[in-house]
């Protein structure tokens, strides 16, 4: 990968831009033209072939082909085949990956099934991992009556060696702190465990590979860099040599070998197919099939490199600026997303938003951008930040209306 | 409710029509005009307002709105929002339905969720009701290590006063058959055990009155006869007094009492809220929001009476032809499918689909018509039933090309 450039002025930003093999994809989005689109990391934006999708997928194969769209329109297989697209962007084999319910609900297949696999019955995830991660792990711990290890960051090489199932994003929410996937799974490769990677964050703005770094089970989000709309479904990954050996706890009746058998018992679908639990929902899943065009022919280390550029850019302003970094120094070392942090990060977030600028805000004090390669360039990177140094420097942040807090942000 | 009235011609029927209450609802779908839709049981038609919906889903509050749409567009709400209109189909309060997930997911949430409530920790379910039902039931055997009763239908009274947790269709996916829910109610409260109810066969057909009957827990599909389009999302009902004692075994950061709070433990939020796991898929859900429209204002006791008759209609014809009836004769103890059957169904079912006439096949000789009150009426009933019998006197079916199977039907 060639060396992360820093722009020193406008100009070195538009000549990075020129040199960008990801620049003419930002067409591809129906972006208002009014907007610099940073929070890629929390909902992607609209492809026009993802809003295309959905349309054929409601307007046509549902209202005209009506059921006889499961087979006519290939519904049926929808979960396998957009699985097999992403297996490309996460370094798997395409039938390793299945797409189908939440995260959360995936997680939670995964985590169950795995448990007779990871040396003994017990379950660990780090004190500040992404809440859906802790509380699934609790969850099962109360239901199934089994240990489960809330740790600390620091004590993650001991319970990495003590085995059982961990569950791990492979970039964390917050810090954007990048997983070293292949020395974890060295390490659960001899002590017997496993881990379940959250790749929700790293999806879409990580080179990743799955199948080199010895990543045995993944789940991911598609609704971030993926673009795939809002709660798009979640994906599923088990590599081929260790799928069929799980027993998945909700086994619904389109992950049995025969589904149209209605069988009295469960027979599960071969590989990753019999994680599809019930029928899957199609307008979503349609959504995704058509992000997805925006990936195709990329290349990860082209969407990395870029990622890693754009962050950087930003670290090195904030810096500049006095803002407190809340991420890894090294590029290589951060995801899609920088956090940076202000005492009134809510209200600098808001006067962003009013110059159309969009960043989200994570409590007490984390400003968060996401830089999705796919979509944002170098120079509007630069602009955005000139135009927060000058929201700080004259405190436009300290309106009243900069500080009412709606829900969600 | 008044009597049902059987044509005894086409032009009785057409004056049956003419005096449907519900007639006019026929409009508000976008149904080819070509086909006779008799599979709303398995995949219901898309309304107008459906596909509006998803297109201002997309194109406006996707593309445009961005991850502002969580609060401008109240996405936030959505499933708490179609639960609240979905309660008035069920006979339920606004704030014991919330939408998500699949019946797969729900039902598994609420069987291990309910097990603390039921006397005893022990699952049990038909062996002839919906796979999923029983694969549920017998994956949390396993996993939770449990007793499970696959029983058999004669002994669903003794089931049921033996306490614990019992999965029951309202409906029956197969045969049609009304489940009694106020008598099975009355033994379980003696018994101290809990009913799942699934709704999937009954949502949209049948007056159902979970509060009366003294339902606590049901699920239930939205795509068949609620029209909310290919794997919409399915409904959670749990009743007030009792919603608040449930742990789900699947606790989400979406279902926490304060998701933006990213709090280290989970603390439920209140009532059904808590089944909220992961992010909901907006654009199915916003489907589904959609058909909910062609439904307003319509009596349940009038869907109630058409789908009666439209099913003694052509059961009345099909007895005369001579063809073996798969439900229940009276129509009080039916839902709103009939099945019959026929040695060679799916051939039969494919010559139908030659004249637009959508009906659905089941192993190993079913073939079943869905009546959907909103948008069939009287006469199409009539006429396919000519057309069925033109097709069995004259062994129209017995042709190659209606004989080779796709994978679904």
């Amino acid at each position: 990968m060639s060396p992360i450039q820093l722009p020193e002025s406008r100009e070195d930003a538009v000549l990075l831009d020129r040199a960008d093999p990801l620049a003419s994809r930002r067409d591809l989005f129906a972006l208002p033209p009014d907007v610099t689109y940073l929070v890629g990391h929390s909902l992607g934006p609209a492809a026009h072939s993802a809003l295309q999708r959905v349309q054929d997928a409601a307007a046509r194969d549902w209202a005209d082909g009506l059921v006889r769209s499961w087979n006519s329109a290939g519904w049926i297989d929808l979960p396998a085949r957009v699985g097999a697209r992403l297996a490309e962007l996460i370094g798997a084999r395409s039938h390793e990956v299945v797409v189908c319910d939440s995260v959360t609900v995936n997680l939670f297949k995964l985590a169950v099934s795995t448990l007779p696999l990871a040396g003994h019955r017990s379950i660990a995830v780090c004190e500040d991992e992404f809440p859906t991660d802790r509380y699934i792990a609790k969850g099962m711990a109360e239901h199934l009556d089994i240990p489960v290890d809330i740790y600390r960051r620091k004590d993650e090489p001991a319970v990495l060696a003590k085995g059982g199932v961990v569950l791990k994003s492979a970039v964390h929410f917050r810090d954007g702190l990048v997983a070293d996937m292949t020395a974890d799974e060295a390490v659960v490769a001899a002590s017997g465990g496993v881990i379940i990677w959250d790749l929700s964050h790293a999806t879409g703005v990580m080179d990743l590979a799955l199948n080199n770094a010895g990543a045995r089970f993944a789940v991911g989000c598609t609704y971030k860099y993926l673009n795939g709309g809002p709660g798009a479904p979640s994906f599923l990954y088990a590599r081929e040599d260790v799928a069929d050996r799980l027993r998945t706890p909700l086994p619904g009746w389109l992950g049995h070998a025969e589904p149209f058998a209605f069988a009295a018992e469960y027979e599960p679908a071969e590989g990753v197919a019999r994680f599809v639990a019930g029928t899957p929902n199609i307008l979503s899943l349609a959504a995704l099939d058509g992000a997805l065009d925006a990936f195709d022919g990329v290349s990860l280390g082209d969407l990395r490199h870029k990622a890693m550029a754009l962050g950087a850019l930003c670290v090195s302003r904030a810096e500049a600026m006095g803002l407190q970094i809340q991420c890894p120094a090294d590029p290589a070392d951060r995801g899609g997303h920088v956090s940076l942090s202000h005492p009134d990060g809510y209200a600098v977030v808001q006067a962003l938003a009013a110059d159309g600028i969009l960043a989200d805000f994570r409590t007490p004090t984390t400003i968060r951008f996401g830089f999705s390669p796919l979509f944002i360039s170098h120079t509007e990177v630069w602009d955005m930040m000139d135009r927060l140094q000058n929201i700080l420097d004259n405190r436009l942040w300290d309106r009243p209306e900069f500080k009412h807090r709606q829900k969600v942000t």
